[in-house]
């Protein structure tokens, strides 16, 4: 019998979910970590044979599920969370968004912004993000300090900001950004035009290129509503989709943000490009933009992840809320009460975001050799009581306020619902009291 | 200058919401309590002057709103939360609900279903529930000794159970727990014919003479699925609301649960006979059911309220999280961002619901004479900062997870994220006591 090999942490849940393999729950099992890495997932009679941790978690009466994977999002925008709910979005963007963002974007609004939205995230057991905003740096360097994961978008648009003069300008700051910060391990990128509507073919064609030189994925906002969809026909003769294949871009690396208005054809033709899209049903409501056709789009093969968008028009950075509003409206959508089960919406919330986000060999499951992105949720209270099937519940009954524990790359970053870097609490409060005074220069602006 | 008038309790948040008047957050304001009712609502400052408290209760960083009312559930049916997901409707009610219920449904199981429905309900800050099930002095009984206001449906179908044999007989039963339960303050009734296509033509005379003779509303399910509708015509000729008016149901007594499909007439009909309507949006989505025309019944006048439905098709009993859906679904249903704005939807959530119910003039929102139902919401987290509008946040950004404290008919029923009544936690172990055992029976009999 061979000596038990030395790990750093073991845990033992009541249950795992470990997404892969598919339709499974663990019981009695055991997570084996060490160097950041899932080294084992075995029956915990097992795991005291074979290993001898440093620290062993017990979690009698929770399931560890992967590290939800929040595939879009504009962490920064969480300051400016509820500053114009119920608005016609046009008055919203005219009105509240953009003459704020005018006026206070930079380095500061957009670190002070990603440190409430990590803050947030990580507690309700988001461990990676994909975000889409200005200065790219700053918000990797903010998500990682706090403890998550970051995928951070070289973004492009054709108007200027304080962050850059024009799309080259952009891409020229992204890209840097990606250079400083190539030795990060929980850093990756994707090159992020905004939409269709917003940057010119020379762009779109320069993000072609660069995808293809810099092995990158293509984060874009994409069919997001009726209107930009007319708008693509009168100004380019073609639907949005179809002005991207024109330079390459409806292929795998495709991130389609959005599409909820897409006809059978297209999405037909994101299945055989093996594209991604990312369902944000929470905001598209909210937008009224409408609701995706995720049946249609599961039915065909398209890898789907799910998104929060910005939580200026969510309100939340909640991905076990986003995917339980997926598998609700997935079954009104179809028709059909079995259309998106637990399963499947779990599937979509962690390891097809990590499909999308080109890291699918590294998080998104739990399986031996990926790295440790874990969430533990409690189930043993009664809004979740009697306990038929953990996963039913994890999406039907219970939230992010029963995550208790996290880690990322087998950090145990949130500890009995509090962020473990978090001494007395100092990073919450300067979370919450840069977002008051940003609160008292919004309401002074929006009063001018 | 007078003596201060001595009160129960004096309550001191940072925000109130009234519900009416409609539109207003009154902040730096006093809820006076005394003998169960709101004795005024006025500046804090004022209330110091004008009552003697024998206990002040001070929220800094609360939002207190009126108890939320659960305008339909079967809250008994929490014990089968998450037994069948994810299946057709027609599966799930012949493979899982009806055989369980078949077996389980006596005394026993409906008291320990209602006691942990109502824990559920409570701690989410839900007050009063108008409930539809078997044994409804049991449901009753054990409602308010939970600490909630009920309503209960003296119900009919027209097969027989363990509760009783047949239609005539289930409404003798409920008549006498009528009888049986007339001086207790926290409960009034219903008249709660199952459905139009449970319930024969001479079922629903009776009713409709009994609601006249005894001044109830009449609580039943209606044009919950297409089928249905369609069952209607082919049957009896006529849609089931149409069925309902021949015996004189379509009236202001009329609460209409579900009304997923309708049509513009059938709309302005309800809005007409002044009946009310009870939104299930989650029920409506996981059942695949349909999403119901709010903006439709809204614009025509209908009294809109809010129910979950049971536990076994939500899969929560939270409010908070009901009336989120419905202003989301609105719109996307209506195409316009503005449709159903926050604070209509948390009338739906309260007033609308004690309308529906004939209690309007009791509970439903914070004005001086009114039972004192109300509900402390903390809004201090990174979950709900920055805060532009606090109305914003209870709807969008913030959770069951949030309720702090609760009271009904002034009586202090949640303190601190626990129920007052609750000695060392005995009234929630006991819950998840009997929901692991009625967990490990129902598994018995789905192995069978």
């Amino acid at each position: 019998m061979n000596a038990p090999e030395p790990v750093d942490t073991l845990i033992e849940p009541r249950w795992i979910v470990p997404v892969r393999p598919a339709n499974v729950v663990l019981e009695g099992h055991a997570i084996a970590i060490d160097g950041g890495r899932i080294r084992a997932v075995l029956p915990a009679a097992d795991a005291a044979c074979a290993f001898r941790s440093r620290a062993v978690v017990r979690l009698p009466e929770h399931a560890v599920i992967p590290g939800l994977v929040n595939a879009h999002t504009h962490a920064s925008m969480a300051l400016l969370r509820g500053v114009g709910d119920d608005m016609p979005l046009q008055r919203w963007l005219t009105e509240r968004i953009w003459p704020l963002e005018r006026e206070l974007v930079g380095e500061e609004f957009v670190a002070h912004g990603a440190r409430l939205a990590a803050v947030e995230m990580l507690r309700a057991g988001v461990t990676t993000c994909s975000d889409m905003y200005f200065y790219p740096d700053v918000v990797a360097r903010t998500l990682t300090a706090v403890g998550m994961r970051a995928v951070v978008g070289i973004n492009a648009i054709e108007f200027p900001t304080a962050y850059a003069a024009d799309a080259d300008d952009y891409l020229r700051r992204g890209l840097q950004a990606r250079d400083a910060l190539r030795d990060e391990p929980l850093v990756s990128f994707t090159l992020a035009p905004h939409a269709p509507y917003t940057v010119s073919d020379a762009t779109l064609a320069r993000v072609a290129t660069l995808a293809e030189e810099l092995d990158l994925p293509v984060h874009i906002h994409v069919h997001e509503t009726a209107h930009e969809v007319e708008e693509s026909v009168r100004l380019h003769g073609v639907r949005p989709l179809h002005r991207l294949a024109r330079f390459g871009l409806l292929s795998e690396r495709l991130i389609a943000v959005h599409s909820v208005h897409l006809d059978d054809r297209e999405i037909d033709e994101l299945a055989r490009a093996s594209a991604s899209v990312v369902h944000c049903p929470v905001s598209n409501l909210k937008l009224a933009s409408g609701i995706a056709r995720l049946p249609a789009l599961l039915d065909a093969g398209v890898n789907v992840a799910l998104g929060t968008d910005g939580a200026a028009s969510n309100n939340r950075l909640d991905m076990l809320d986003e995917a339980r509003f997926a598998a609700l409206l997935a079954k009104a959508v179809a028709g059909e009460a079995s259309a998106l089960p637990a399963a499947a919406a779990l599937e979509c919330a962690t390891l097809n975001g990590a499909r999308a986000l080109g890291l699918a060999d590294r998080i998104g499951s739990i399986e031996a050799g990926k790295e440790a992105d874990l969430v533990a949720v409690e189930l043993a209270s009664p809004e979740v009581a009697p306990l038929f099937d953990p996963v039913s519940h994890l999406l039907y009954a219970s939230g992010r306020e029963h995550v208790t524990d996290v880690w990322v790359a087998g950090r145990h970053v949130v500890q009995a619902r509090q962020l473990a870097s978090d001494d007395e609490n100092a990073q919450v409060r300067a979370a919450l009291a840069s977002a008051a005074a940003w609160q008292n220069k919004c309401r002074r602006l929006l009063r001018k």
